[in-house]
């Protein structure tokens, strides 16, 4: 096909604004002519480096400038990378969004929190139903995932067909509603697929993800093994499968159930109101009626799989839980892995629990929600899409599913590992990125959103490291010359008390340096504050090899 | 046996002063009447939340406080969380040293670094020799572990044997030097052995941990594999016997070999120099000479396994060498595992690794150097211990080990997990935990050792989460008015010039919170400034849901 072809005819734009730096923030623009939607709205975690911040949104810059195409945002699962950033940006672009039930219903408690409810369009789409939404038609596909109602979307476009997952695995016998629906995707891919995009999480793991079920044989065999003894059980709020089998296996072996943790507790109304869970008569307890029961008839179901400070786990663990305490004798099964980052918050909560004298498990009682290499070879070969573009994952991640995808004899030109911001154009007679859209992230810390950017972040790294001295000094308005200070105040650098003598010698040296800038007509604030910064930062650094931020303040009287 | 008697016998005392709350900082005391001897005096790393700290050292206010009867310090190996101390504590308690030759080698490093050479008496002491301290007599026995030169010690009191393994695996193939002396153990359990203080790191972990030669054939396999591109290796700087197998291969193949990292090229030099490094002529060349030779006849050993930001593989993943760029084609080799908590880190180098083309590859090259299992309990059985004291752990590893002995046969109350600082009394009537010696750790900051504490920590903790609001105003001397201010000066809290509003609202309200309070006649200092604190702080958290660190600074003119 010659270039000047490819410039004619109307191609369809994919444009990924996140996700692909890392896992997180996932949130995909597609656009044909006049019709732009989005595919997903997620949040990712701050950054170790990125002291302070709560969570991370995408820059919609892009979606901003393109405001009055954007039809709607088209959400595949309720998990936050996908759903988080929903709030934030629906404040500056509100359209419509469409996403099936559960999904919606945990987008609806988010924006109640916000105050977005009435003001936000929301549509329910079923599996296997469509919308139109300009010169795109969605189709909603049943897959499986670490959540319930995750949906893989059949994107139509006049450029042809683009299969986007989301996060999916293959399960056969899931514990809720069908299995993902394969027939459904061999029939797309009869039907010619354009692009697939396909989650990348598991792309370096081998085989197939084991079945959500598997982990409710786990419960059962554990249950079994620990009939004396109280049960605690941290995993994923969101995994409602999972708090299903934890309660099938509490109800088999006549234990009362406990939910504990906020996110748990709000997760688990939102599911079984929608009739995503069903428990027992009776088997749910409130937390006060654990005492009215003995421990060998009672299990609790609660957050901090993941060793976050805050959460119900961690707090029992440390004492610090005001209904709950670890007792020697109890069991604690992990049902989660530690996701990378936090493997010694993880560690930590475990010693806590050891020390206490519990029986802590980690192993089997746990399956991933995503796709491994057998799977995505499934899915690329009843969809046999003509590009491949990998997606939601770190660069390592994409590359893995690149290489596996080679292996089933899709072009190296054919695939296609973008970047956030590039503009993929395409049709059935070719593909290129073609351009780059400003991209990147927005911090949120407390109520500012994008308030909080290198400058600050930078500063608060290097308060982090060293501390800060504050030299501050009064001048005469009308004669310039020193009428007080200069005083070091000193916060995060050294114990001041045990510091006396170095504290002293820096004023003085600070004293001497201003009365010879000030003794030789120098009344430039600006100077006069390089020379203070100089003169101490060299005499702190020979003092302790440390290099705490340095703030001149002037006052003029 | 009756408690009166046990108050008389003279007993052991064996007294952890770290290294039982992590893996690091590992230093032991052993006491009998008036002879104290210390085994290994390492560091840690610093923890998550100790910002801006170097290292950390045991506090040893137990040693000083008997330091007339500390009679030496008795090394198992040369790493860091066994050595690490050395310098900072020898400054305090200068006694003489004991050690294998390459421990000696990298030991005599630091000293050199800290002008401590001199002044320090040491003594090089060979497999099956012993060494008279006081009342006790150590004998090194041979080990093997990831460096070489290892050695796990006899230590013989009028109360018993104590068999401290230090950090160890059993390595029927070593690369340098003999197996572990098995005989040897058998022969002191054969003698009766008091008490076995065993590693505890692998103590999780089932089976048997490989040789350290299988990496070596794994390398062969590699380089055979990937004849057409230069090669770089990812190891630990301490590693000798990896980094020969590194060479071997090298030479095999027809490469020529760089190494490159300050501590890689140090260790090297003094395995070479004591003879624990063989090198084959014109193998090893200058970074330099790089250019004069084919890339695939190079081979540079590398450090920045661990993705610690300033080594050399990360300098070059980030385009940040000075001598050496990541070009397409390159083959990358890890050959570590990330340590917990360093996996984000390796992630982000690798992620950066494929992204300039390079192949990376983590799999099968790399062994542990702690005994897993079927090990710990190979060494329990040979040497048939009263007492079992597990070592070097965190909780769990401790834990895991004490369950493991328990099937052995050995009574639960016969194994002693204990805590830095607990006195174990001990001989062949009884042992039990009888007193606790204060223990904690120094935080070591620059040239700083232990002026940062808690206080500073927690100023780093606030200043890192939501920066600093200085607010500073002048009094009049005399009269005690305002005749300057309040200002507010902040940093790492909010981009002031996007903030301009929110500044002038904090001083407009300041100001008229100072004005009230002078005009009421309060010029207690303290008073005026908590209510500046409280006032900006109310302000500022219904503004923004954030919490600087408020520092009132007033001067009087």
């Amino acid at each position: 096909m010659k270039r000047s072809e490819l410039k004619t005819a109307s191609k369809l734009n994919i444009i990924p604004l996140g996700g692909l730096e890392q896992i997180g923030m996932n949130i995909t623009a597609f656009r044909y002519e006049d019709s732009i939607i989005v595919v997903d709205c997620g949040l990712s975690f701050p950054a170790d480096d990125m002291l302070g911040i709560d969570l991370v949104i995408p820059d919609i810059t892009y979606l901003m400038d393109n405001a009055d195409k954007v039809r709607a945002f088209v959400i595949t699962h309720g998990h936050e990378d996908h759903i988080g950033a929903l709030p934030y940006i629906l404040k500056k672009l509100n359209v419509p969004i469409y996403a099936t039930k559960l999904t919606m219903g945990i987008i609806e408690n988010k924006l109640k929190e916000h105050e977005l409810l009435n003001g936000t369009k929301r549509k329910i789409i079923k599996f296997g139903d469509s919308v139109n939404l300009g010169a795109f038609r969605v189709e909603f596909i049943k897959t499986n995932h670490s959540i319930v109602d995750a949906a893989a979307l059949a994107i139509y476009s006049p450029a042809g067909i683009v299969v986007h997952t989301g996060d999916f695995k293959v399960d056969y016998t899931p514990v809720f509603g069908d299995a993902i629906d394969l027939q459904r995707f061999a029939e797309l891919g009869k039907k010619g697929v354009l692009a697939l995009m396909c989650d990348s999480t598991n792309a370096e793991r081998p085989g197939f993800t084991q079945s959500e079920r598997t982990v409710g044989r786990t419960f059962d065999t554990l249950f079994n093994e620990h009939k004396d003894t109280r049960i605690i059980i941290a995993t994923f709020a969101s995994n409602v499968d999972r708090v299903q089998q934890i309660i099938n296996s509490a109800y088999k072996y006549g234990r009362k159930v406990v939910v504990e943790g906020r996110s748990m507790v709000n997760i688990i109304q939102t599911a079984t109101s929608l009739g995503y869970l069903s428990i027992p008569d009776k088997t749910l307890i409130e937390i006060d009626q654990l005492k009215n029961y003995p421990d060998e008839q009672t299990v609790i179901i609660t957050t901090g799989s993941q060793g976050e400070s805050m959460a119900a786990l961690s707090r029992m663990a440390e004492d610090n839980h005001r209904k709950i305490s670890i007792t020697a004798g109890d069991t604690v099964i992990f049902s989660s892995n530690p996701i990378p980052g936090n493997e010694k918050a993880v560690t930590k909560v475990i010693n806590e629990l050891l020390m206490k004298g519990a029986d802590v498990i980690f192993q089997d009682a746990h399956v991933s929600g995503h796709a491994c290499q057998e799977e995505i070879k499934l899915l690329y070969t009843l969809l046999q899409p003509r590009y491949a573009i990998p997606v939601h994952g770190e660069y390592k991640h994409l590359k893995a599913q690149a290489k596996l995808v080679e292996n089933l004899g899709i072009d190296k030109e054919d695939i296609f590992i973008l970047s956030s911001g590039d503009v993929l154009e395409l049709n059935h007679e070719g593909a290129q990125v073609t351009g780059k859209v400003p991209v990147g992230t927005i911090l949120v810390d407390g109520l500012g959103v994008g308030d909080v950017g290198n400058v600050v972040l930078r500063d608060r790294q290097h308060l982090a490291e060293d501390g800060i001295m504050i030299v501050v000094l009064a001048l005469d308005k009308v004669g310039g010359y020193l009428v007080s200070g200069p005083d070091v105040v000193s916060r995060g650098f050294v114990y001041v008390r045990e510091a006396d003598e170095l504290m002293e010698e820096a004023r003085v040296l600070l004293d001497e340096a201003v009365q010879s800038c000030l003794g030789r007509g120098i009344s430039d604030w600006g100077k006069l504050k390089s020379t203070i910064k100089e003169v101490l930062c060299d005499f702190v650094w020979k003092k302790t090899k440390r290099n705490p931020m340095i703030l001149p303040i002037i006052m003029e009287v």
